[in-house]
């Protein structure tokens, strides 16, 4: 087969290079901490590499807070630190202030989101989700369903690699539908679903709406506010470089945090919590949300993570977070359609996040023997190899290695 | 007023400096990150110093983990820590192995340990704890009760200072009674509960217990499993020096794991987590009480404090918390009592944990005023300045600082 120049183009190493000069984001990579040791990272999506900035930040927290200002540290800011980074994260996904804290672990956000929604919809059975919906939100739908005698109603899109519609989401919804929850973007396909649509639909038929954002945080642009979101969760060790396990964020829209209560009441979540007092009198405003005390050091370490999405704005990443993945599709389409593995994801850009789903049969043997090759990538069951491109610290090269890797277990 | 050679003795502040010389676990202090102002810091019960080797362990997971391993990490070690962290923990509580993880906050604990148990005893309706207990437990119990359409007992023990006894929980408990909770060293007072005829009280009338170990564990003996306790949380930032906020802990006694189930279902709970697949089933053991993903960083800033402990051994630190105690103890009968100053923890060593309550009315004012001159101490309400005295790194010598600064307060 004969190649033309732009075919050529595409296949040379010369050309993501090229890429990556032209990158206005290039810089970003030198601030994480990269090893000399030649990975080629598609997995930043799972766990985002770590900014060289977390170092300092933990050691300030560890010598100037903990160690210097002691227990006065709690009144000094600690106590405001949750919320403050909660109000940053918020700014990252169109959300005004006053209604992100950091707390918890995602399942554990998610299980007191769930929750609170389901009491504030007494007398709904129905709880409706995906079943490709990311692990631990099922789980915690069954449990909340299970202690409450109430019923999940599974909703199979048509199309797999776009997710639910809105439409789909509108026909499944009735005077039963309590809650409306999916992952905007897809933890295997990247399909991103209409927030605002389904939100719509799902407030059409009187039912709340929890959005878990753990795919989308820091990789693409998210208006919670305009789309009239209620409840939103997600993970900050993705995208935001939190670090293995980091605390997650909890959204709940400002109109309705007085009339949603959490389940696990504890003392940081009271009025006035050194007070001790009797009785659970829950705070005013989103702090009613934590249950118990903020990991200190693990929010100084998010911090850092933030910092650099912060700096280089939604819309930047955005725009590479497109780029690579439509690379990473173009050399796929080039070198790897041939040989029976194909592009499970979106092909529009507009409805992809920041990473690409390759399936053929086996790919759990495909990750295995890439990684033998120095290329980390995720396997998803049943058959997904997916490349996670974390805008900030994945250049056009890997982008070439991984793929070229690829191409040479492929056949 | 004569004062005889004894009572010089202790009025001295080289008696305090020939204790701290004669004492054997004197070293550890130099092991925690104290910095050159002069803090006399009788709060390390509330927020423990942070130990020196945290900063290395800190740098070590980022760097030769996160960064160099990255994803890898995972199944390279990190899905274990949880759990062998807390296998450590356990050893320093008595219990065997496999009985104890490292996760969440002590409330988010607490509320999974308390609704298994609940789940545990249904058709029982009460629920028994005292007014005294921690807050955050309290809550959490309030938000359980009317979750369930439960009642709340409390137990107003007859003794404030010694708190609850195992024939007063015997007289409170009943056929409805499903659970039985209480700290085991009360926070303010420092009383120590008798676990193991509680348990055996609960237990007769057929009621599960959970123990609150927050100001137990690094600080006294504590027997899990010979006291036949069925829960138990803690929390690690106090004698474990985890770092504020640190991860808590959770001991479920092995015999009863298959029958008990947290209510908050995550994937990391779940039988073979990264196959993803529908439907919870939980793994067996103790990992079945964990939700979300482990909290990395926080855990290896855990695993230095734990070192320090585990070094020391329970029984010198159980030694030196009773020595310390006393020493608090007898400067206050000496200095204090005439300023209506009263002791209010058991003067029994036995029966008081690590911790001295002194008791007067100004007491919020008392620990306002020492935090001017440099002594950081706990106000309790209503009327108790807290004395944490932390063994590794509580000096004799800031005991009689502290008593010494209180001195020129009280008059």
């Amino acid at each position: 087969m004969r190649m033309g120049a732009s075919q050529q183009m595409i296949d040379s190493r010369e050309e993501a290079l090229r890429r990556d000069r032209e990158d206005p984001l290039a810089a970003f990579r030198a601030e994480f901490l990269i090893p000399e040791e030649e990975i080629v990272y598609m997995d930043g999506n799972s766990l985002g590499r770590p900014p060289r900035a977390v170092l300092d930040s933990l050691e300030q927290v560890v010598r100037a807070g903990w160690s210097g200002r002691l227990i006065r540290a709690w009144t000094e800011g600690w106590m405001d630190v949750a919320l403050a980074l909660g109000d940053r994260i918020g700014a990252l996904l169109g959300a005004g202030g006053g209604q992100v804290a950091v707390a918890d672990s995602t399942t554990v956000c998610f299980y007191k989101a769930a929750a609170a929604a389901l009491d504030a919809r007494p007398g709904r059975t129905e709880i409706l989700t995906d079943p490709g919906n990311f692990p631990t939100d099922r789980y915690v739908l069954e449990s909340l369903a299970r202690q409450r005698g109430l019923q999940l109603r599974w909703l199979e899109p048509q199309d797999a690699t776009s997710g639910p519609s809105a439409r789909e989401v509108a026909a499944a919804l009735s005077e039963r539908t309590a809650l409306v929850t999916f992952t905007h973007v897809d933890y295997r396909t990247a399909a991103i679903l209409d927030m605002a649509a389904i939100t719509g639909a799902a407030h059409a038929a009187g039912a709340l709406t929890i959005w878990d954002l753990s795919h989308s945080v820091g990789a693409v642009a998210v208006e919670l506010d305009a789309a009239g979101a209620d409840l939103a969760v997600g993970c900050t060790y993705k995208y935001l470089c939190g670090g293995p396990g980091s605390p997650a964020f909890i959204y709940v829209r400002g109109e309705l945090q007085a009339s949603l209560r959490q389940p696990i009441w504890g003392w940081l979540g009271r009025r006035d919590p050194f007070a001790m007092e009797p009785g659970y009198e829950p705070v005013e405003g989103i702090r009613a949300f934590l249950s118990g005390t903020p990991p200190i050091l693990a929010l100084h370490a998010l911090s850092a993570g933030v910092e650099l999405v912060e700096r280089a704005g939604i819309a930047r990443i955005r725009a590479k977070g497109i780029a690579l993945t439509e690379y990473a599709i173009a050399l796929a389409d080039s070198w790897l359609a041939e040989h029976g593995i194909t592009v499970a994801s979106p092909r529009e850009a507009a409805l992809r996040g920041a990473h690409v789903a390759l399936a053929r049969e086996d790919a759990q043997s495909l990750c295995q023997r890439l990684a033998t090759r120095g290329v980390l990538a995720d396997y998803r069951a049943p058959d997904v190899v997916r490349l996670g491109l974390s805008p900030l610290s994945t250049s056009f090269a890997e982008v070439w290695d991984a793929l070229s890797a690829l191409r040479g277990l492929a056949g």
